[in-house]
């Protein structure tokens, strides 16, 4: 059994990876830590994991927790994963980041947008962008990897094969997201109250959402070029889910099924991605609780404009459930390991 | 006491429009139309309307009703609404249409859209189109009123100012909304129960939701040049409210601030449109229950567009608070009469 | 116009307040305080609230405020009023006390079950209990109304009747609670964030909650003996709204007609208490954002049990609404002024 | 592998035990029926199942359906079940059956409660009630189990070994219940529409619901005499979970402590029933999607009140979870076999 540690394990990203990996036939997690919460059990916290009702969550000392894992789930804040996913990569174990430190492979543009130092260029070399169906090849040989953030997740799936294919003026690109409000995480905050969420519905951080720069690195990887990109996140009152909903200008003179058709074949084999058939669209209820990303599509020929939309869970194909899936490629697992459950309906 | 008749009064616009009217000093319900539930009473279907424990609802019996009443409020389904419309409105009385019947001048386009004809063109031409912030003056000497869709609605007023100023190139224009559920009506349909909608989100309709040439004539009329849209709705699980997200490319180099002053001016002294200050968003929570619609912008200078979000009760602003303000416009009422509630707070 | 002053006006009950007085035509708010935000508009924390975009909430300065306002509204935590309404009082104003601080006519209860001295027991002789439907009287002629707590609100309006004709064993009384989130307050608190509450129901402080000697007092009084009930309240995740649904062994031979009509004729004159017909019970849909309380009732004649359940917003006729029709009944203003809202629905 | 055929797969008792299914190492499904979506793929009604889209639905013909697969489930609606149960049962076939049709052991209480007769009182006669906590044994050697209903499974197990052991009075049970809109089925119906249920709250059927009778016989059954109960439910707008808090005056002189180390006890091997610690008390949320049934409960020492609160998710361990639990009993597999999913939280 692969020895599993997961450092930062009290808020939703660490109970989705309790959850999911109790299924995994092949891993053990042998340690989970949070600061405020060392001492508890993790059914203190969360009282629905129940199979995990002996363990406790300790504080994170990298010495210690050391010789417990063969494998590290890094699910710390943003700036506060840097130097422990440093320590645990030079010590030989593989790592996988939740955490945005290691997503974006410019320190500078890093810097701008978090307004924190990257301390460890060095090892930021060494991160593969943990998305699968763009980087299965350098994830199986990687020892580090960044898993990527909800919204990019979502958005980039949506925009590969039109930006791939060269069907869309990468410069015209829009990326309007719903999500769920599990991504805005585990907090005691009155915004995140129930009663100030519930029936209520709006966009936020437009224009300056940190997950802006990790779309545009992507997508101007496969475009070729740096390309900027509009990205509007809002908040719908769910548990769960992100719905992307992306536009680009035409550069092709085709049609729907004419896309679509180019969005099935390159999309083929992937476990996880389902295009789904003209006319029909997804759903977030669809995918609530199982590793899917839902993908349709339109052409718009009155106004020359591809919409595609693609639905994923925040907290599984959005971060945790994509972690286990990159630990099976690292491993040589079966990829679709412990990822089995179709989604939770209704 | 001015007369009203509600014809069409067993779905959410109208009984939006009793709850609304039942706080209004100067008028009276004095009949409400229903084939369904006919002989039933009002507070059978909704029971929440206790002051209306007497009214019952009786079927669309034209000449019966129309000695009854002086203004009709027209809430039938698109199509059935235009030969009743055109009866009152010939027999002299003022009425409030609130299908789309009559809101599309152009039959033809009408028609292209709705896969219906339009058999009244003569009186489709003494129709004015119900945005008091637009239409306030051809209102007030109108007799027909064609009260705007839900999503038009928020969908102008957050264009009106950038394309009356040039601010933006009204070909790049794209309406991203996101609505409530009460905007489908109240249907028995497996697709609206609660099972398969609550905890989900997802498009539809995309590129072809009859709502899109009515923005486009609206857009038209301001830009002064025939202007295509991209407009793509979105449900989401809660009962009032549409947040609409729109785009465009911008012509000017302003920022945020700039922009900003020329809406606040533009709507300095409408009674129901609220501009937020910088870095503020609308939520539809706030607006829920009342007539109001907020208004927030962001200029992205990385990306030089310019993205407006207007929040609306689609049941009020989107529908039967609207049809009232423009009543109260027609008959020279206050123009807040009866729509001085405040947005219903948790 | 009569003077107002909200004291601890940063919560849901002070926010009610302020959106219901907006309506009333004999009022106008002079003062809101909080803590917290003082210095900060009211519309900072509630932009819905924009007919008081002038009004800033300051600190509680008993000094200050006592010449602003002929009537203090007290919002403030249990066992923080006691003082302030003491003051207040003393000095000549009329007071209506929305905490629990002057509810229990009996001080040592009091200490019980809020684990806190009462201070001003001279005081406390003079509140009157503010449950119009039982004690209009002595609220015309009081100084200081003590507001009756949400839950109590419900459960007192459903046994009321039943306790007063003898129709059940007032000892086998049961009271099953179900309360919408908006009752746990503005917190910020994990447990109540919206991903912790959303789509979960749980029972809690079963056999201990505070508003258990409520009840009972009240209970008590109408028996003409000492009574102890079982209340359980739940969490639901709806913003709004209370259901009690109360149990009790019929002591005498009757059908659920018999007892409607009791009901009936017992609240006939009640302006906010509605008795459905046979075979119809409350939803707290239809009451949400009014004044109303809906009671429903059955006699289950196999087990010889009567069976009541009423609906309420717990924000209104179960806090501020309530506290506004005391005010009314207090001044002589017509009792529902400010009032004559229709519930929200959808 | 064993063969499964599914008889009415087009509502969620059907859906879900496609889900279930799924992820059971020993099955296969072969069949699954529906007479209006004949035809059409299991994924056009639910898309989320991905794993079955070669799977079409077929009309229920008996003897079609006979070779096709070892064990039956039948989730066809009330009345509807009973020849179909017969006949495969006399066939030789394992069925298990999820409608109401085989709990009742008197087909006269049937009859009076479901209004429909019983037409095949020998086969009633075979069938054990689904529920292993109490029968594990006698569905060991079943060929019918009934599987129970989602309000019983709860109710039962909450007061089970309450009764056994005699600590309550069973003439004094309340069994108050509160279930997510799933119970209601998957209908075309306004009342079950999203903007009639959600932010409701309401009890229904109150004394006359069909689950009494069934609560009942298995009451009487464990405490050895004819009991009659107080059974109301209540709808809660969420997609899945019931509550149901019970009451029962004390016999015993115990407390708390007592009480829960009888039920630890009693429930000790039990590997779907937790027992939570004194002052916990459970939340559907922790059980949603996951075969658990959670209990808390409390002795109030005022009233000398048993009180009880269990929390199952009723399409799981209320229909189609248990129903796969039964399965795994009848034929000798592991209890938990396609079983193992934690919870799904948030």
């Amino acid at each position: 059994m692969l020895r599993i540690a997961i450092c930062g394990g009290s808020g939703y990203a660490g109970s989705e990876l309790l959850r999911i990996l109790s299924l995994h036939p092949q891993v053990e997690v042998t340690a989970v830590t949070s600061e405020k919460s060392a001492g508890k059990k993790v059914t203190d916290l969360f009282p629905h994991l129940v199979k995990y009702n002996r363990l406790i969550y300790e504080p994170l000392d990298k010495e210690q927790l050391l010789p417990k894992a063969d494998v590290f789930f890094m699910a710390l804040p943003h700036a506060a994963s840097q130097e422990a996913v440093d320590f645990f990569f030079k010590k030989g174990r593989k790592v996988i980041d939740l955490s945005a430190d290691y997503r974006l492979s410019d320190p500078l543009i890093y810097e701008e947008w978090y307004k924190t130092p990257h301390n460890y260029k060095e090892t930021l070399k060494k991160a593969v962008y943990g998305l699968p169906e763009l980087y299965r090849k350098d994830i199986k040989k990687a020892r580090l990897v960044a898993n990527p953030g909800c919204y990019p997740t979502g958005a980039i799936l949506a925009l590969y094969p039109a930006i791939k294919e060269g069907l869309i003026d990468a410069k015209s690109i829009i990326v309007d997201s719903k999500s769920g409000i599990s991504g805005a995480g585990r907090k005691a905050e009155i915004a995140l109250s129930f009663c100030e969420v519930n029936e209520g519905l709006k966009a936020y951080r437009i224009g300056v959402h940190r997950h802006t720069p990790e779309i545009e690195q992507e997508i101007s990887a496969i475009a070729g070029k740096k390309i900027k990109i509009n990205f509007t996140p809002h908040l719908v009152p769910i548990d769960r889910g992100i719905i992307s909903t992306v536009y680009g200008k035409m550069l092709k003179d085709m049609n729907t099924a004419d896309v679509l058709s180019i969005y099935k074949k390159i999309y083929a084999k992937e476990p996880f991605v389902r295009i789904l058939d003209e006319n029909n669209f997804p759903n977030v209820k669809y995918v609530r609780g199982s590793n899917y990303c839902q993908i349709g599509l339109k052409v718009n020929n009155r106004t020359n404009t591809l919409i595609v939309v693609s639905a994923i869970d925040n907290l599984v194909k959005g971060a945790s459930g994509l972690a286990v899936q990159n630990m099976n490629v690292m491993m040589g697992f079966e990829e679709t390991a412990g990822l089995k459950d179709l989604a939770l309906v209704p």
